[in-house]
C-alpha cells in the first residue's frame, strides 16, 4: 500500500543508508549509496574526496547536467510481508561552504573525521512510499 | 578501493535485494527496490502487478523511452571500514514470455507464488565495484 508523508519521512529519517540516483546529460543513471541528514524538504550528503574520487566526481557531473534526483530508502525482509520503501524526488545542486552540522551529529564517524568534500543538497519536491502491509 | 569484475559479481550475487534506477523520458531518475537473478551477464527482475501498478508502470514506461539502467547492491555497517557496494550498468528492455526459472530458484517466496507480471532484462554492460578495506 502507499502511505503519506509522514510515514515516509519517518521510515527515509530512520534509515542509516540510502541510495542517491543521478542521470547524466546524455541519460545515463548512476546510483551510489550514501550516508545523510534531512530537514525538512532538505536532503545533504558529504561527498568523501579521497577513496572514491571516479564515483564522487560523477555524481557531481551529473548533478550539474541535470538536477533531477532520486533517494531510496528500503530495508529486504526474507518476510516479503514486511518490505517497505520510502523514497524522496527532487533537485540537487553543490555547495562548497555549508553546515555540516545535521550530518555530523547523525553519524558518531563523522565526529571523529568530519567529511571535507563538497555536499549535495537535494531539495525534495516529492516524498513516496510504499509497504506490502 | 576498486574491484575486479569477479569481486563484483560475486558480492552483487550474493545480494537479495538490488536497487534499479531508470530515467524518464523527460530525464528524471526513477529508483526502486528490487529482487533479481544474474545469469552471466544478464540481470532479470520481474513486475508484481499487483500491490504497486504505479511504480510498476513507470519503471516499464522509463526502460521504453530510455534503455539505460543502474543497480546497485550495497550494505550498511556502522563499521565504515566494511562498507562496500557493486553495481551493474546496462539497458533493459521488457519481455512478456521469459524463463522465470533463475528467479523463481533464488527465492521461496516466488516458488509458493510465482510472478505473473513482464520480466524487465537487463543486459549488463559493465560491472564496477568498491570496498572501504
Amino acid at each position: 500500500m502507499r502511505h503519506d508523508v509522514s510515514w515516509v519521512r519517518e521510515r527515509f529519517q530512520k534509515a542509516r543508508v540510502v541510495r542517491l540516483a543521478t542521470v547524466s546529460g546524455d541519460g545515463s543513471p548512476h546510483l551510489v549509496p550514501i550516508v545523510f541528514a534531512v530537514d525538512g524538504d532538505r536532503l545533504i550528503s558529504a561527498v568523501d574526496q579521497k577513496p572514491k574520487q571516479t564515483a564522487a566526481l560523477r555524481r557531481l557531473a551529473n548533478i550539474s547536467a541535470n538536477p533531477f534526483v532520486s533517494v531510496l530508502a528500503d530495508e529486504y525482509d526474507d518476510d516479503w510481508a514486511a518490505l517497505w520503501w520510502a523514497r524522496a524526488d527532487g533537485w540537487a545542486h553543490v555547495e562548497h561552504d555549508y553546515d555540516l552540522a545535521p550530518l555530523i551529529a547523525r553519524y558518531p564517524q563523522y565526529q571523529v573525521q568530519p567529511p571535507t568534500g563538497p555536499v549535495i543538497v537535494v531539495e525534495i519536491d516529492h516524498w513516496s512510499g510504499w509497504s506490502a502491509n
